[in-house]
């Protein structure tokens, strides 16, 4: 069963508006940095493909954006926008909940993926929490940046909450559609929280 | 012929402990950085299968632990126990000695499983360094610590002993288990004299 | 249609030694940092190999230097080399010379062995790149330095010209060992603007 059949045309609006919103974050790295449309590009193409490329690297699929253009396409199209859009037009708080609907949506499709390639649970649920992570992660390494994955905020958790709730789901024979829906609503809500409220988990105190 | 075949039963037993070896040690970066349960376990996953990953990829083999739930469950459960128990039970030394069994055993697996998948003996030996020592870089990398391959200590050296020692001595033709042991013990003793005595490479001069 | 092919025995003598340039850049870093012979090796290889690696996955062809020895071969010999001579012979200059010409005909080569895969046009302009650049951006990710995709000077856009030239070029019809000098021509044109009078994109103003 293919990952689009599954989960539908909605999915597909959500895949490309998601790797729009991530592209966006990544050129915005690139204008806080004042660097050049190029690099605009570079980030935009690394943080909207990056968690969706080491997926499907992983699982062993052809990769995603080599084998249709409108991917990489759609990143430099961002890119473009955010270099020639005034700053203040791309507020810090907006582009917080567009990407908390990338990572919850970009967690359960990755984690769709998997399971319709055959992957275990297991691995499957890990395959969705890097297609949502691995992209940022890599973008704040190349701008020598701490990596999402040592910021204290609830960011990689509510991926893998999205990701393990729908493999979860799934197996306890949940129709896909809606296990999809309910777990990707579930890592939107904590990611939610985590904007609004500053919810963290704790940390290791030895 | 398998990798496991070739070396038997035991090398399956170190092949789970050197994982879960390299797994602690990722969990317990995270834990020297007072990190969520969420970050150690993700150290726990990069740290104990990142070598075996780039390596399974580089030769085109199905990814280890993709294929094989096991694998991140024994890393899932290290972070789980190393966030649980005092920080004071995890010696130093003592995970040194176990990374440094884990890096010589790893290093001849990883060029037992690329010469069985027909590498040419160069490669191969390169894919046993890539093997025992890429899980640690991309960990650093990740931390944003200097690389273990910036370190003065001898490390990645003990690895590259033990696998070009292990690909030397199959081409001469001596039986593949005394091989991989005789390779793996050299590459221990060589990172024992390091962690005993300091012992390190002369530096460039220029 | 197999690049080689295309491009013809001129490009295999390129190739080697765009490798070399390559892993002498790597290998000099690890000079600067005063490290030993195996921390040479290992960013003469990563620097050498890396941007071919990454084009190999990400399109699906076996890893070229994992099915050809020669490639490491030619690594280890050139990092052996910058450890045994005096520092003053490599000087800066006469590398960024080198440097421009493996950039120029690395991104030529990438988009070339890309189309011949049957990837997409805009996908395959992106390999070239990625095969120009992507070794030196992990070589200064390794080392913990700005990544070049930071850094003001023009660089990566000359891969980009090179690579979308030949692209557009084969595309309107031109024969493939004419489009390939011209696009690389114009890349390494660029490129030496940028070393000779220091030419820069325009950065981001918001």
């Amino acid at each position: 069963m293919e990952p689009a059949q599954i989960l539908g045309p909605i999915l597909s609006v959500i895949d490309l508006l998601g790797i729009a919103v991530f592209a966006a974050s990544g050129a915005l790295q690139a204008a806080q940095r004042r660097q050049t449309l190029v690099t605009f590009a570079f980030f935009a193409l690394i943080t909207g493909t990056g968690g969706g490329t080491v997926r499907d690297l992983l699982i062993g699929a052809p990769v995603f954006w080599v084998v249709d253009s409108r991917y990489p396409l759609i990143c430099l199209v961002t890119a473009l926008l955010v270099w020639m859009t005034p700053r203040a037009w791309w507020k810090d708080r907006a582009l917080d909940w567009f990407d908390a609907i990338g990572l919850a949506a970009y967690a359960v499709y990755g984690a769709a993926k998997a399971l319709s390639a055959g992957v275990a649970p297991l691995p499957a649920a890990m395959m969705g929490v890097v297609t949502a992570c691995m992209g940022g992660i890599i973008r704040d390494v190349l701008a020598g940046q701490p990596s999402i994955i040592l910021r204290p905020e609830l960011y990689v958790t509510a991926a893998v909450l999205a990701a393990a709730l729908f493999v979860l789901l799934v197996l306890a024979g949940m129709a896909v559609p809606v296990a999809a829906i309910l777990a990707a609503l579930a890592g939107f809500l904590l990611r939610a929280l985590a904007i609004v409220r500053g919810l963290a988990l704790p940390v290791y105190r030895g």
